[in-house]
C-alpha cells in the first residue's frame, strides 16, 4: 500500500486527457479511474476507463474527483451529484453564474461532509488570484486583463454554426498599442473590443457564399461585432495542419501608485502551447490541496481564494520554507 | 467605535514610513502608533510616535504589529519579543536563516497565543509564492528569478564601506541575452552572475585613489567579483539628484512542458518606482490576513504559503467570488 492521493477523472475530452497526462508528472498522485458517459469499450480499451453509472462503486477508492465536463451544462448537473459522494475539483468557468453554482456545490458538500473546490484553471483561477493580489496590494490603481494570443473555443464554435462553414478556428490577439498604454501607466479604460482583435481561419463547403459568411462573422453580436476581425478562408488540409493545436495565454496587470505618486506595476503572464493541458495541470495541483484541506476537516464549497498556496505542493511546510521562501 | 483593524508600526525608517502611507490607502485599517528606539520628540512631533519602551501599554489597543526593523538584526531581537504580546507581520529576508527564525517566532507565538507571519514582501514573499506556483503546476520544468532593474541596498552599503568613498548606489540589471534565452525555453542553467550585471555610481572624497576604489569594488568577493560590473564616479549633487529614488523589481519565470512536449510558461513581473513603499503595501495587506486568521483561532508562526489569498482583501468571500473569480 502506498500513500498516493487517489484521483478519479469525470469526463474524457481534452481536459480529461490533459488531466491523465498531468497526473503522470506528479509522483505523489495516482489515477484510479476515468469515468465517461460513452461506452468505455468503444474507447481505447484502457482498463481504467469506466462507465459513469459505476461511479459509486469507487466511493472508498478515490480521494478526489477531477470534474472535466466540457461545458457548464455538464458541471451544473455532475458537480452537485458527484460532491455528494466525493471531494471534487472543477473548472466551472461561467463567471456570471459562479455564485449560484457555489451555493449548489456548498449545500451538497455540506450534507455529504465532502469538499468541493470550484472554478479552478487559469481564468477563472490563476488570473483571479492575481486580480485579487493586485487590488489588495495596490488599492489605488487599475486592473487589466488581456487574453491571447490564443484559440478561443467559444468563438470557433460560433463560426462553425454559420451555414456553409465546415470548420473554423478563431484566435484572440491583444492589441499591442492598448497593451503598451497599460504598461506605460496611462491609466485608461480599455473595453475588451479595444484591447483585442480577432483572426478567423474558416474552411467552407464547396460553392459557399464567402462574402455572406465573412459578413455574418464580422457582424455577429457579442462575439465579433465591434471587434477588429479578420477572416481568412483556407482549405481543410491547411486548417488541420496549421491550426490543430490549442495555444492560449494572456496577462493580468495591475498598475497603481503608492506614497507621493510612485508608480508600481504587477504583471502575471501566461504563454501556453496547450490550453487544456495547462488547465489540467492546475486542476491536479489543486486536487492535492483539496485532499489535504479535507483531511484537516474542511467541508463545503471553496474557491481558489480559500486555498493557501502551500497546499498545492507535495513538499512539507518546512521544506517549502527552506527551499522556496 | 469603528471596526477598523488597529495597526502598530515598529521601526520608523523607509519601511515604517512606507507602511504609514500604505495604511492611509486602506479604509478598513487604521494606524494607532509608531514605535521607535529614537527619542520621539526629536522626530516630527507626530502625536502617534511613541518610544518603544511603552509598547506594552498598547496591548489591548493594537490588533497587528507590523515590524519594520531595517535589518535582520532588529527582527531577530524584536520579532520574538513583540509576538509574545501582539500578532505580528515582518519582512525577515535572510533566506538562509528563515527556518531558524520561524522556529523562534513559533515558540514565542505559541506560548502567547498570538500569530506571527514572517518573511512578507516581494522577495521573500510574492516571488516565493510564484516559485511555489510554478513548480507545483509545472513539475517538469525550470524556475528562474531575475532581479532589477533596481537599487540594491546591500550592494550600495558594501560600496560605502570602501576607504575614500563618501556615498554610492548600486543598480542590479538583468542581462537581456540571458532573459531572452529563458523566455525562449532554452532550459539552461543561469548562475546569478550570468543573469545580472551591476552598475555603480560612486562619489568619493577629494583626492581619493579612484583606480584603487574601482578595483576594490570589482574584486569584492560575494558582492561584485565574477559580475560584469561598471563603476562611474559622479559628484555628490548628481548622486542626490539622479539616484535618490529606490526603484526595483524583477521577475520569476517557470518554463515547463506538459503532455507530448507542449511548452508552457508562467511569468510574474514587478516594476517598482519605490521598493520600500511596495513592500509596505504588501505588509499591510498581509496584516489584514493575520488579524482574520488569528480571529479564527490560528496561532504560532506562519509564512505566506499558509495564507489563503482571499484573506488579503477587505471583501467578503461572496464579494470576491462575484467580482474577481
Amino acid at each position: 500500500m502506498d500513500n498516493k492521493i487517489r484521483i478519479g477523472i469525470v469526463g474524457y475530452g481534452n481536459l480529461g486527457h490533459g488531466t491523465e497526462l498531468a497526473i503522470s508528472q506528479n509522483p505523489d498522485i495516482k489515477l484510479v479511474a476515468i469515468f465517461t458517459r460513452r461506452d468505455p469499450n468503444l474507447l481505447d480499451s484502457k482498463p481504467n476507463v469506466v462507465h459513469i453509472s459505476q461511479v459509486l462503486d469507487f466511493k472508498d477508492k478515490i480521494d478526489v474527483m477531477i470534474l472535466c465536463g466540457g461545458s457548464a451544462k455538464d458541471l451544473d448537473e455532475q458537480g452537485p451529484m458527484i460532491v455528494s459522494h466525493f471531494n471534487t475539483v472543477d473548472s466551472f468557468d461561467n463567471h456570471q453564474r459562479i455564485p449560484e453554482y457555489f451555493e449548489k456545490i456548498n449545500q451538497s458538500a455540506k450534507s455529504s461532509g465532502k469538499l468541493g473546490l470550484i472554478s479552478v484553471g487559469w481564468d477563472p483561477g490563476l488570473f483571479s488570484l492575481n486580480k485579487l493580489l493586485g487590488i489588495s496590494v495596490l488599492p489605488h490603481g487599475k486592473s487589466y486583463t488581456f487574453w491571447g494570443e490564443g484559440l478561443s473555443q467559444g468563438h470557433s464554435d460560433a463560426i462553425k454554426r454559420i451555414k456553409g462553414v465546415k470548420n473554423g478556428i478563431q484566435y484572440t490577439i491583444p492589441i499591442r498599442e492598448a497593451l503598451d498604454k497599460v504598461m506605460n501607466y496611462e491609466n485608461i479604460d480599455i473595453p475588451a473590443n479595444e484591447g483585442h482583435k480577432r483572426i478567423c481561419y474558416v474552411c467552407c463547403e464547396e460553392n459557399a457564399d464567402l462574402a455572406r459568411i465573412e459578413n455574418e462573422i464580422k457582424t455577429m453580436p457579442n462575439y465579433f461585432y465591434g471587434y477588429d476581425t479578420s477572416v481568412f478562408f483556407i482549405s481543410e488540409e491547411e486548417l488541420k495542419q496549421n491550426h490543430s493545436k490549442m495555444p492560449h495565454g494572456g496577462l493580468v496587470v495591475r498598475t497603481g501608485t503608492t506614497g507621493e505618486g510612485n508608480k508600481q506595476k504587477i504583471e502575471f503572464n501566461l504563454t501556453l502551447d496547450s490550453n487544456p493541458e495547462f488547465t489540467s495541470s492546475i486542476l491536479v495541483a489543486y486536487a492535492r490541496a483539496v485532499f489535504k484541506l479535507w483531511q484537516e476537516g474542511k467541508t463545503g464549497a471553496i474557491s481558489v481564494f480559500d486555498v493557501p498556496l502551500g497546499y498545492l505542493s507535495p513538499m512539507s511546510g518546512e521544506e517549502l520554507r527552506r527551499n522556496l521562501l
